[in-house]
């Protein structure tokens, strides 16, 4: 028997020696039966450890392929059979089955840990809290305020199954084609003409169809960042997004929001001293806050963006979705410097289960995120954008937009007034102008956490704040979500999440007055 | 005046006299028309490099902050209009219009220079070879032998038509609602059952759904691949495979292919050297060679990937494509460890608009892809999903794909019959038992560059081999894809190419005449 070790390999001697000797086995240079040297003998000859022989030695026997017994040393067996064509298959996660007749051979000593295998992850793994909440909204009788989701009972399904099979119909064979990357270029016209509308003026190549905002994000998110880069995010923020750019390794700068938006004057500070990478902002109907960043606000906004050359993001899913007046122009319309990276999406505004969304950009962005999509997925679904072409086409879009808009509306004025009527004193709420949210400060003392666990004893769902900070706060804040209950269980909703505020604050307050007794009874010293 | 340098700041210090400047502008410290320190002096006063005060007060100046005139120093302007409500946008790539009676006030001396903000892509920019094939391809009078999608007369539009007016009829609001990330799950059921029919035991939860194999793969590279890692792949391979690998910074280790598939011999070499962190392999009727990896190799190769704790990546779009007897089992089947994450696609056997694929994995993959995929795109449309369910609940798909084997080995027959009667000599090829590729080694000293442009000359595309390969080679090679052209056209594009072969060796051979008679010419010396 020869054995070649060769000590510059990369492979340990441990795994040489076991493969050298698999090798004759398997071959038949060591026939069935036939014993190896003793560990210690072998170890002397290869001028190695004993340990490394019977590391070797070991593996064989987990492979089947040696068989050490006392008294008579390590032997060959026969080498394992083959697996048979159709065997049980261990990809799911129930053990094996020990009990059938003929028990497989066990192949398998040490199936693969695949944690070990993973790219660690940046980003930390799903918050408990949302957990708990997902677990609520899975109930059927609860009164969700938590999803920001349209109203199914609104969506425009006979429209739009009419503009689906208008489109099977004439342009079927096309649709079900590869289409480039960039989008369907009927519907890239069709999304700049809205655009125009909203006084953007592009040209349908400034467009790129996306799977919803969120891949708009993650492409943003691969095309500019790296690991320590800095982002500013607004103070709350769109949950996604934050965990997006964690996820890339990004740094998250809060800047606070007031009533009229992103606090730009915090924001020139962090502009200056930490030159962030991307400036990320939803300046319309906020998700969560439900704020509208004022006029004045947006062009200083730009104009600071411009001077310090810091690229922003301008995430506008709600912009359509506007309850009095009209919504302001999107900071895109008001960007003479070519500065803005705006997405939006048909998710609010027809149904989010498209997975359609669009960004609109300077062409060179709009060249590298096409690239970074083409590796990502190749492009989005022909039909569904031949689809969603046609039913703006049609004029289905526009006129389901009017008909939310006003049923949203009285949603929202649904929902203030059950707060007004069933809030407890100290509770303060802002009135949005559009969307789907409406953000509510607590009482004092009173925690969102808490009161999320009593609201679902009452069967109601609503989102803590501090799931949309990048960096702590919220605790005594939450999000309301208007846009999914009708207005009889939305003031069914408000009613009994008063009565779960009233009885938190009760509880705190005898536990006060106790905690006072107490003091009360020291002995004075 | 005072200004406050910080040394330790991350700010330049250009950029910190900038800001307090402009600051002093802004706020009127500064009124219109008074003078800045001179360079030098303010540059003494400040303890830093005259270029220092330079570089401030020319960016004072871009900003239109400052004037600097000959013999009167800088001095301070007018602070800068804020920018009008609805102005011209600069989102196309059209210069701005200086025609206008009012020209607006240069607000943007330096627009973004948008390639300094991206992250550097790891791969090499598009090959131009791929380029000019595409320009070929876009011309409609070609014969394509390059085009790796099923033949569009094939799409069975009249089945999805019914299929997607049931669903939409039946189950519409429930299909435009957001679906849980792994995917719709009567369609993962579907999945799961005919994997079964292929040897493949797992269940729904084992399935995710995929924007395709494409994002299949791009989410493998997510989940596994960090830059300078190791790549075992097939040389050739799939080229979006080869690209998705390359953009994460993988180094690609190509591993012959013979009659018989991947090289298995090599492979084991290759794993004891470099320990890859994963094996990519496309085993049946591959991608660009039409290949088929012989049974035993596939157990060898799984033997392989288990004792080496290498996860093998299974890409399988064509499995289902076999036109003699049936296609071997999947990796998948023949997978007793759980070391094969399985891809494959309805592109190929449907439409390739769909976008839509599967991974088929052990739970703890399909656990970290899907969190990957939440953040990449949150989910697949789920309209598509319940559409091709039913596509597949109603027959559709089994009938279908019944109907194009016939059809794509008539097309595969013809091409070899073809290539038997016009090939020239030297022409070799390869008889694929599946699939839509059949790959040709050219005759002696024919370069496949020079035979594309002049088959494109005569209006015949074709790949040629070296985009294939992750490192070199394939210069000799062609792939020729069958699935797209009817038979006459298949006799026709494939006489041309071998007119197109005749004439360049031809000409290589004069060239060779030419040159023997001049060196016969030379004078003996």
């Amino acid at each position: 028997m020869m054995l070649r070790l060769d000590r510059d390999s990369r492979t340990p001697l441990y795994l040489q020696i076991r493969n050298q000797l698999r090798e004759m086995i398997l071959d038949g240079t060591l026939s069935e039966g036939s014993r190896l040297p003793p560990e210690r003998k072998m170890a002397a000859a290869l001028g190695v450890n004993r340990s490394t022989v019977v590391n070797a030695y070991r593996e064989l026997a987990a492979d089947g392929l040696v068989e050490a017994r006392v008294g008579r040393g390590t032997t060959v067996c026969r080498p394992p059979l083959p697996p048979t064509p159709q065997p049980p298959n261990h990809l799911t996660t129930q053990p094996p089955n020990h009990l059938t007749t003929q028990p497989p051979i066990p192949l398998t000593p040490h199936p693969l840990v695949w944690n070990e295998y993973f790219v660690p992850r940046l980003e930390g793994g799903r918050d408990p809290l949302l957990r708990e909440l997902m677990a609520l909204l899975a109930r059927a009788d609860t009164i969700s305020f938590a999803a920001g989701i349209p109203a199914p009972e609104l969506y425009p399904l006979d429209d739009f199954r009419q503009a689906m099979a208008h489109v099977l119909n004439t342009a079927g064979q096309t649709l079900l084609q590869p289409c480039p990357v960039e989008g369907y270029y009927p519907l890239r016209q069709t999304i700049a003409r809205r655009m125009a509308d909203r006084g953007a003026t592009l040209r349908a190549e400034n467009i790129l169809i996306v799977t919803g905002c969120q891949q708009g994000l993650d492409l943003i998110a691969r095309a500019f960042l790296r690991a320590g880069d800095e982002v500013v995010v607004e103070a709350p923020s769109y949950l996604g997004a934050l965990q997006i750019f964690s996820a890339a390794g990004a740094r998250l700068l809060g800047v606070p929001l007031d009533e009229e938006g992103m606090r730009v004057d915090v924001l020139e500070n962090v502009l200056i001293r930490y030159r962030p990478k991307l400036i990320y902002t939803l300046p319309t109907f906020q998700n969560p806050s439900g704020c509208t960043m004022a006029p004045r606000r947006r062009l200083r906004l730009l104009e600071l963006a411009r001077r310090h050359r810091v690229p922003i993001v301008e995430d506008d899913p709600y912009g359509e979705l506007y309850y009095t007046g009209q919504a302001p122009s999107p900071l895109l319309a008001l960007d003479q410097d070519g500065c803005v990276i705006y997405l939006s999406t048909f998710s609010k505004i027809m149904f989010p289960g498209l997975r359609l969304g669009w960004v609109a950009a300077p062409r060179p962005v709009i060249e590298r995120l096409s690239q970074i999509k083409q590796l990502a997925d190749l492009h989005c679904s022909t039909l569904i954008q031949g689809a969603v072409h046609e039913f703006c086409q049609r004029g289905a879009l526009d006129e389901h937009l009017g008909r939310v808009r006003g049923l949203y509306r009285q949603r929202r004025n649904a929902m203030l007034a059950a707060l007004a009527e069933h809030g407890p004193v100290g509770l303060e709420w802002d009135e949005p102008q559009g969307g789907f949210n409406l953000w509510c400060r607590l009482p004092a003392g009173l925690k969102a956490r808490q009161l999320m666990v009593e609201a679902a004893a009452r069967s109601v769902a609503l989102v803590p704040g501090e799931v949309f900070y990048p960096d702590g706060g919220g605790q005594e804040e939450i999000r309301l979500t208007f846009s999914c209950p009708p207005v009889a269980l939305i003031e069914e909703g408000v009613q009994r999440l008063g009565a779960a505020m009233t009885v938190l604050l009760k509880k705190r307050k005898s536990a006060e007055e106790r905690r006072s007794v107490e003091f009360a009874a020291q002995p004075i010293v």
